[in-house]
């Protein structure tokens, strides 16, 4: 299969209620050059209710889609991911535009692959889900509306992604060593991490979660690589074993 | 009424087939913020079965759609039209995409309402329905597909205007003798133009809209405003008058 403008990059649908618009998503994806699409338990999905929406031209993405039960197993194999939202009350994590964003998520392809996750159409991702992803994406509209439809979100953040694309096409990294890690590799390090961090006292066991945010948000700006996970989680085992060795000697 | 980040700009739909689609389109005009559609000859509008698409953000905009029977027609109060198309073959007037365009769109409104004009479903403008426009606006897409829908294409080139509009909003000017002329003017002095070089023999009678269409598309690129328009005028008949006068005395 040839080249597409937008390999590297899948749109990610968490819980979308109409086939339609999973059709209309895969026009905007055929339209932009992006082959892949995933649906995370999606209500009642019918590729059958879809296809028209989608015309001849997006048939093979919605005979290609694939259905997971969760967020997290979803983004499992990506390293990068972004969600999406039109409301942005009271979230403290860094917000980009579409065309803020479009530069990095074409140039981060290179070392791992990305997924754009767009929430539910009628009331979008909530704090939850969009803590699971890297980073947050909030497209701008008029004032006096601020509620994209959901194809239409997909379009403009895909739209943004394909012109990016033009100066900066896709090239592997010659090192596949080299590549980002993903999201399952992240969780285990962020466990990792904790589990690590409380064993040497600092932090709490009675609220680990709060301080792991930070570590979360650091982790996913840093953007490790498969060699960095590696030797984190070597030092972790070794401060692992002392913690151990002078509990059984100290305490 | 408030002011709307695309005060100025009107989408003019020519010949559109399915109200539903004239609904997403108000949907895309409501969300960047465009308060004005026109209908060219469509094919039965029901708003009915518009109302849906637009959704209750923009029903309004349902409402107020007003329609007309031709291109020439709807345009006739615009200053500046541009013509959308995906296709581009062996056309020659200049090209722009959505991003080149909309600083220009969104400066230009200053001087005279601007349309944006997108061509049937099916099989988008023909060239004499371009070539009564101003300019040309083609959006990107992936290789493999190059016909967006007609609310996608809407929306991408609002989308633009929407954004190039937060650096640049409408600020009225305040010499409204300043105004550029509208297509109504425009078609007044091509007609002028014409037959008074024909007059002086400077065009030849047998083809004089080959001629032409390069004056046009000089005109489009000028932007004449109301006070030049009037000058042009009564040079051309000051032109004509003594060219009667030669002819009476002369012939």
């Amino acid at each position: 299969m040839a080249a597409l403008p937008l390999d590297g990059i899948a749109v990610v649908l968490f819980r979308p209620k109409y086939a339609e618009n999973v059709g209309s998503v895969a026009r905007a994806c055929a339209n932009m050059g992006c082959g892949q699409i995933l649906l995370v338990d999606p209500w009642q999905f019918d590729p059958e209710r879809a296809l028209p929406l989608a015309t001849h031209h997006a048939r093979h993405l919605i005979e290609g889609i694939r259905i997971h039960a969760t967020l997290a197993e979803a983004l499992a194999p990506f390293a990068f991911s972004y969600a999406t939202t039109a409301r942005l009350g009271g979230w403290r994590k860094a917000v980009h535009t579409p065309r803020e964003a479009a530069p990095h998520i074409v140039a981060q392809r290179a070392h791992g692959p990305v997924a754009l996750v767009f929430g539910p159409e009628d009331r979008g991702l909530t704090n939850a889900e969009i803590e699971i992803c890297s980073a947050l994406v909030t497209i701008p509209t008029s004032a006096e509306l601020t509620s994209l439809n959901l194809a239409q979100a997909v379009l403009i953040l895909l739209y943004e992604c394909f012109l990016a694309a033009q100066e900066r096409p896709l090239r592997l990294s010659r090192y596949p060593k080299d590549r980002a890690i993903n999201h399952e590799e992240q969780g285990i390090l962020f466990t990792t991490l904790r589990d690590t961090l409380m064993e040497i006292d600092y932090i709490k066991p009675d609220n680990p979660d709060y301080f792991m945010l930070s570590i979360k948000r650091f982790v996913h700006r840093l953007a490790p690589r498969r060699h960095e996970f590696d030797q984190i989680m070597g030092l972790c085992r070794q401060v692992r074993r002392l913690a151990r060795l002078a509990r059984g000697q100290g305490d």
